[in-house]
């Protein structure tokens, strides 16, 4: 079982990027695709993001053996009921949404008697809208599968194969447990570089442009996930709200209790943990998931080293 | 007035940069170099750090007519001991660290009667040792003097010069206010990131290989200023603990109020909060302080954009 008719649901990052990436890895499939904006459908047919850009989410879906929603979580339950009446019966429904349990809902209730195996790439840049994609994205990335209980195998195997042409690794998870997991890789860290960014902008004693200029000191690494897409974001927040609230919770814990150590200058403290936290960014490059040269490589200079 | 006689003392990150970069951008003046570790030292004669390695800090400074402590805040009192008895009258003193009241106050009286002219390069990378250093590591950073207010203005010129002609723009503030502003673009980023990290790999319910596998959804750009060097981070709260429990008692406050709406589902404050922050991105991006390509440009993807 393999998809030819791929129908892409909004053109953004993701949706831009799953298109060129079928163009370029899948050869064999052929895409179609729709976005609410006008003007995002009118740049994702200059871009080629799809080789149809159709004027409707309906017709967009009308022959497609395999629809991808690529819209903000809290979209999907409408983008489900536009595709609804037009959706093939044998087609399979997935999506890229960063909440899985909200999404596997809306579109049981929007999609009932369809096949739906909801999916997670976990892969993305701080760009959105259709000039953001491009067709290596998701490459050593992971997607991860949150297919229900009673999800055909021939259909999950089928969108295995279709992620790893894409060159993401596939991994099958429930969906509580990716919410959880999501919750601290990716849900708080957002949330916390969106915070401290905008407490930086509000602080009367130093000025915002004093911000900027020293900003290479750390706080710039913040300033990138904070310029994520905020249609999404509120999105993810609203849709895995308790997953949130428990990492935020274990979080301030943990950062009250720094706060202690720094008040009564207990600097053992502050070295044990700050020694801790060296092994994991270890792993995360030997995992091939970041970049190991220093700064991220992003200013040259790394490259002089010896 | 020129330095010609450069003294470094303390050969990891910043110290073996700065030895690097007076080598290729100031040829005419000469370094010498310590460091209180043998395994250092030996790395630093082999990478040619500094033209002169020494075997103490004294002997180092001798012959100099700048002396750099880059060594950890609070090992500035231990080196300005070090060093007071074999240090030329006419030698201006500078540093190198994060806060700079506390420097200011060490020296003074480690070294009553020389000139001392703190300095902070904004600037630096996740590693540290001797290996770490490149020439280039100060090109179009920021480095920030707070000279006391009988400083000679001469010497305020000449270590002007020396940061300028390594690649740095130079500019002057009160110590006061520079612990302020990097307790905000650099010291409450590191602690925030340090506490993250450490949250994420102590959950019972997400394991940390689950937490490394799935970092590329943004938990990974706060692993990177969480591998720093812990004793130099250790020294700097200890040192700036003022300053940066007021910024975290801000922080803080605003994270109390996203908690809350994310609670409650106030979909429109979290949209308007992540709008704001956008903005600043942008502006650390024109004014050149990070990089522009999406991700920090460290996957190749971003070269394939149109």
């Amino acid at each position: 079982m393999t998809f030819k008719r791929v129908a892409i649901i909004g053109l953004g990052l993701l949706g831009g990027s799953i298109g060129l990436a079928v163009r370029d890895y899948l050869p064999g499939a052929i895409t179609t695709g729709y976005d609410a904006d006008p003007a995002t459908r009118r740049r994702a047919a200059e871009r080629g993001l799809v080789a149809t850009v159709c004027e409707t989410a309906a017709a967009a879906v009308r022959n497609a053996d395999l629809v991808i929603l690529c819209v903000p979580v809290g979209a999907m339950a409408a983008a489900g009921a536009e595709i609804a009446a037009a959706l093939p019966l044998h087609a399979l429904v997935s999506d890229v949404g960063s909440s899985k349990q909200a999404v596997a809902e809306a579109l049981a209730v929007a999609l009932p008697g369809h096949a739906v195996i909801p999916a997670h790439p976990v892969a993305g840049t701080e760009r959105s809208g259709a000039d953001a994609g491009f067709a290596a994205l998701f490459q050593q990335r992971w997607c991860i599968l949150t297919p229900p209980a009673d999800a055909d195998p021939a259909q999950v195997a089928a969108l295995t194969d279709f992620w790893e042409a894409l060159g993401a690794h596939v991994e099958i998870m429930e969906a509580a447990h990716h919410d959880r997991v999501l919750a601290v890789t990716s849900h708080l860290p957002h949330l916390i570089a969106y915070t401290i960014v905008g407490t930086a902008s509000d602080l009367e004693t130093v000025t915002q442009g004093e911000v900027i200029k020293y900003s290479a000191g750390g706080f710039r690494d913040f300033t990138r996930i904070a310029a994520s897409d905020p249609v999404m974001w509120r999105d993810v927040f609203l849709t895995n709200k308790d997953a949130v609230l428990e990492m935020l919770q274990r979080f301030s814990e943990d950062l009250t209790a720094l706060q202690r150590a720094i008040r009564v200058g207990d600097g053992d403290q502050l070295f044990d943990h700050f020694s801790r936290t060296r092994a994991i960014r270890r792993s995360i490059i030997e995992q091939g998931q970041d970049d190991a040269r220093p700064d991220f490589g992003r200013s040259d200079h790394g490259d002089e080293k010896p």
